[in-house]
């Protein structure tokens, strides 16, 4: 079970309960009135907790689990061991995902403004915020209501947030405008100036760097992560668009709606991504191109050319994924045989 | 136009005053005395507004932009729309920076020391500082004139700044050196251990790290960059040179003067760079090496010999550019026919 | 010498008195009674410090260094310039590392609690601490004996600390229990919620994050570094790993004991590495992975299989570090002949 010191957990609940949490079916021979006391994973689960299966690499365990009940597709269903009570759904992630919300509802926010805490008179702040210790809160920013600002977090002059959103500790933010429901993770640097200057031997020449950052509604930014503000049109990341840990989006970069970049991606100046693209870890485009909507793009890959959308590209230079793997298996067949 | 909540502008400027502030050249036929109002993109830019046109790909932009004025290179003149006052410019980006630093000045720092900051009685602080809330300056630290120490700053014992230093919010500084009109962008990392150590099963051994950083005068350092300090000898980065964010510095590195490093590129322990060399985003430098001035390290090239001065290099391992297309060639085309 | 500003010196020492503290043994003609007031590095060093040869690429630099003595493998003591004392082992740099400590040792560390930090009254702190300025320690935490709390340091509710640990500034700490003689460097960033979340173009759903991050005994974690939490089963990080600068670990990666994790590695959800697997910077592994004890991963590598252990792979996609080799030379010779 989750460790009680971190987490507050509700329950039990009747699989019954669960299966319509979760819009699961409950299979042939369960008992709809069995009480479940827990999610937990598949090697761990035992008979009063409730796991899932999703990933086909773990099908062995679930074969093995003690778990007396579990979410699964039903293509699974005849692997479960006996015994197990069968959630059948042909999302079982999803599945598990409402029902482990059951059982650890999001905690309400505390509100409140810490007595340590900076913040400006002119600050304009909504209903049933909360402010943290040594948050700093700069001249002319508005917040909507039920934000949470971490503690130590900065929030530079006239920025705007909407409603329920979550500032990280330590997070810093100018020269932008956030949606609502919003979370920047601890120590996201959001709306410093880009990278931009005209090289030049005797002293490169900055240049003054004039937009914004503009954050949609729903978006999630990891830690760590910078996101440097436009060169004057603006650096925007649309709404319900999720990115990981440590990336970087630089100036005038357009990240359409529903993206997901994994950790350590980079993303070069006024690049711009459709909607519903996926990056993969530590990949890197090149600036000034354009990502279809849709398009996949490996862990890795260097782009430096526009990609299609719906195409999925791996490599470096980036390639279609047919052409990534055949100069793979071309390479690797020439170095068995020593070369020709 | 830059938003006003973020911007204060000035202005307006005739044509002939930012043909002066920039050093472009009035082409015939256009009115010297024509106002404009600010600087904008391409795309965006109205009849009261200057452009500028210094990347080939914006060609079409260029020609169908509403801008009143633009700089441009001589060469692509011809291609402006009508009713457009031309700026002639073999250095378009330079002459627009000039320009939209008319526009928008420098703000001038704020100056005082916020009654949250903590400031050690034996800090020298110079004429015209700012420091922010909750800033931290420990004991020893020496600061220059008109230096602006963010919110939340820590600045270890016996640090010293020259004049008109930026240090961003959440930046940390220790066991460094840090020259004039340098910028650390929020959350950089200065000073800390280097990985330094003898390794060994039964427990790896921790090697003091003796040395310091050294920032030379005009140097950038991007938000979320980690500079560790030296081994024993000096982690340096030398005047001019821009570094952007979440880049890392090994210990004993040394970056040469006017260098540039764009996003997430590493370079492990020893290495050494000359002047003006330009390493792309997501680059790796072997430990140890030598990088001749003026060599170019294209973005994700993993380097893992030296690099005479001038080349330029691409590829993991990273080999000169003519060999890397080379290489990619002979891939694609093996690829294609399927092997051989 | 190190700069006094930052460092203060013990000694002198005898020749013997660092033979006696490095294992090394004098080696014949030499002074046991000579006095040395510094280690330095084989090119800055004088008549009166100690250096140390360990890679041969410094072996000219040894033959001209002007050190009065140096440690050094017997195989490399011919090369030794006139006059040089040696301390001959098999390990100079283990050796120069403890003659480093004798002259450097660990400043004892400062106790008390700044009167600005904010430390919720239910917080256990452990005898000697030091707790810096504007830190906050949320309810329930417990903290060993001579832990140091940076300036700024956030410490979630319930977080556990063993004795002996550092946290530097600006770290947040959430939902972990940490060993003994821990040091997490400033801007770490452990226990946010993984990226967990089931894809939906309606909206992606997160997945509760319900682990923990379970820290070792005497782990190094490097700065700007992120650690999210498990998402049901726990981040762990075992006894004894370093890990480097701008590293991320996603949810459930285990790293066993002894690894060494090098600057920008990236390690996705849920793969886990064994006991002393090195993993070289930028590299990057796929999730669900097992990476062998002893497996060694080579700089930028792209790992999408498990590794057996003991194995040496590179490339991407990474492959046996022989295979890899035989492949950069096929393609490296068929670019040279143009292909075939």
């Amino acid at each position: 079970m989750a460790d009680p010191r971190f987490f507050d957990r509700k329950g039990p609940f009747t699989l019954a309960q669960l299966a319509e949490a979760s819009g699961a079916e409950i299979a042939d021979g369960a008992d709809p009135n069995r009480l479940f006391h827990d999610v937990a994973p598949l090697d761990a689960a035992g008979p009063g907790e409730v796991a899932f299966l999703d990933n086909r690499k773990y099908t062995d365990a679930f074969a093995r689990s003690a778990a007396g009940a579990a979410f699964v597709d039903r293509s699974h269903a005849a692997k479960a061991p006996a015994g197990m009570a069968l959630l059948l759904t042909p999302e079982p992630y999803k599945a598990y995902a409402r029902a482990a919300w059951k059982f650890y509802p999001p905690q309400s926010p505390p509100t409140g403004i810490a007595t340590t805490a900076a913040v400006d008179p002119s600050v304009r702040l909504g209903a049933d915020c909360w402010v943290g210790d040594y948050a700093v809160i700069e001249a002319g920013v508005e917040i909507g209501a039920r934000c949470r600002i971490g503690h130590h977090a900065v929030i530079g002059r006239s920025v705007v947030l909407g409603d329920d959103v979550t500032v990280g500790s330590h997070a810093s933010l100018g020269y932008c405008l956030i949606g609502s429901r919003v979370t920047l993770y601890p120590g996201v640097r959001i709306g410093q100036d880009g990278f931009g200057f005209a090289p030049d031997p005797s002293g490169h020449l900055k240049v003054p760097q004039l937009g914004r950052v503009i954050i949609e509604d729903d978006v999630e930014i990891g830690a760590n992560t910078t996101v440097d503000r436009g060169a004057g049109p603006d650096t925007i990341v649309r709404r319900g668009t999720m990115i990981d840990n440590l990336v970087q989006l630089g100036h005038n970069v357009v990240v359409g709606r529903g993206c997901v970049l994994v950790a350590q991606v980079g993303i070069s100046g006024s690049t711009k991504l459709g909607d519903f693209v996926m990056v993969g870890g530590q990949a890197g485009l090149a600036g000034h191109l354009t990502i279809g909507s849709g398009a996949k793009i490996a862990a890795m890959s260097g782009v430096m050319r526009d990609v299609p959308a719906g195409e999925t590209v791996c490599g470096q230079p980036a390639v279609p994924i047919k052409e990534f793997f055949r100069q793979v298996a071309v390479v690797q067949r020439l170095a068995k045989k020593g070369g020709t």
